[in-house]
């Protein structure tokens, strides 16, 4: 294991995409791994990029990571995918897309599924971001379907959250009802060319005068991802943003949220198999029967397994 | 408190309502509240709303929900907003379509914000659904945004979770990345009258096809919400899988799903406080910010909460 940990170390994108299997799938010492890992991390740069299906998100995070690697640096791109139960895995479409970074041996792509566990997602990322960090990544990328609380959680632990916007998602207040609109530092309307795309960014515009002190006011690009325009302006409002992170070193308050999220996960984790022994010990199963007739209640059983686990 | 309880059950919209905002905000003997009322539930027929922003949920809901008044059906809908922290509260704007509902006396809708607390949610809107179900509510709709695990989480509890569509998601792909698409018992192509509403409808039924084991394969239907077009045939397809479920006694194994749920949300929220007091005590804070400087990370941090919560 230390050997593979050595090798991470070093840059070896084998030893990096087994390491991340082995943390994603909690396989036996990857609580080890992730200590010794952390030593090494601080260096990356994260970027989370998020917004509704169909924004073009999976386009956007190639040409950024595209246009990075030009300057020569080492990149890794976390996307996290819903996990369809038919197909059994991560859907990999949007990925093909970036098939040519893929062949680059200085940016490493992993597809991430939710698999329907509630909570567990955000611990695998944050694990992943280690390993990559560690591998010696400049700058990581996580995207996701930006409007769900877990995925949520995760961009808001990115350094910078780009949140990438449409026109035409409907009535007006719609665009405030993604309900993730607070929680980006830079904001792009992609397909810059359908109608209505200056009519989103003046909705996006208004909406952030809602807020008067702003540290960072969020900036506010149109782009068009599919032919590279607007690709440059949100790179340069991200790295603006990041800018301001180090001068303010609001850097460190971020790697702290992201650390507590992450000690959150691991608590959570531990619990969960905890409360899985505690039910099947318990026969929960036979109560919850009774809970159909009558004769039970779920808040009767909440207690008693709460008062089984517990100190 | 038991006199309220005792006003729900005669019928009291506003005893029905003070009991949702108390089990929401988890009010002083919230809990007993539940097991008494408890008791009087399982009347209720659940739909779950879910689909893109922008799909029309709430146009659909409320749709639906007028027809099922012409039958003089007593409706509850509970509409899951994301809160935004500039406007502080549920995001109010849908609902006000759905004004000529709320002056019916036979009709009672709630929003609730998501409030940015991972998995509080859900425990919420399970805890609601059973004050309506108390109050006598014939079919109660829940909608929500559903491309995040935890509004996952929610809708896949309701008796039927319809998915409403629409057209030029972006790539075909998408339709499937939305990643809901394998909780739903009936499918919506909404604003049928957009370009490219045949070919959605062909890709979701292309994509039912992936399965070939099919109980009960999910009917799709083109609509225009706006006008009302489509809405009648949406209804019997809710009720077609309603009488599958009774007929196939599935409709037991639903409500089996909704009180572990609510058990897990239940067990979860009582450790969650019980871990925020191991916090405070240990001041996990100070610890916390060693992993700044790697003097501690993480891990060790988890561990440590862990063993000082559990037995």
């Amino acid at each position: 294991m230390n050997n593979l940990v050595s090798s991470l170390i070093q840059g070896n994108k084998r030893a990096c995409a087994k390491l991340i299997t082995l943390v994603e799938n909690e396989l036996d010492g990857y609580e080890e791994v992730l200590k010794e890992v952390y030593k090494h991390t601080g260096n990356a740069y994260i970027i989370g990029i998020t917004g509704p299906p169909g924004a073009g998100k999976s386009t956007f995070t190639d040409k950024l990571a595209k246009t990075l690697r030009q300057e020569d640096k080492k990149i890794g791109i976390i996307a996290i995918d819903p996990t369809s139960p038919f197909t059994k895995g991560a859907i990999l479409g949007d990925r093909i897309r970036m098939n040519d970074l893929s062949l680059d041996k200085n940016v490493f792509i992993r597809s991430m599924g939710t698999r329907g566990s509630l909570g567990g997602l955000s611990g695998a990322t944050q694990a992943a971001i280690k390993i990559l960090d560690a591998y010696g990544c400049d700058y990581i990328f996580i995207e996701t379907v930006g409007v769900g609380q877990s995925e949520v959680d995760i961009v808001k632990t990115a350094d910078t959250t780009v949140m990438v916007m449409v026109p035409g998602l409907g009535d007006d207040i719609q665009a405030i009802k993604a309900g993730v609109m607070e929680i980006a530092d830079v904001f792009v309307v992609n397909k810059a060319d359908k109608d209505g795309a200056k009519k989103t960014l003046i909705e996006i515009d208004m909406m952030l005068d809602f807020k008067k002190d702003w540290d960072f006011r969020p900036p506010i690009s149109l782009a068009i991802s599919e032919n590279g325009q607007g690709v440059n302006d949100v790179l340069n409002n991200i790295l603006s943003h990041k800018k301001y992170l180090h001068e303010s070193k609001e850097i460190d308050n971020k790697r702290l949220d992201r650390n507590k999220l992450e000690v959150k996960e691991i608590v959570h984790k531990r619990i969960e198999k905890l409360v899985a022994q505690v039910e099947a010990k318990e026969d929960i199963d036979t109560l919850l029967n009774k809970t159909i007739t009558k004769e039970c209640d779920p808040y009767t059983i909440g207690q008693k397994i709460f008062e089984s686990v517990v100190k």
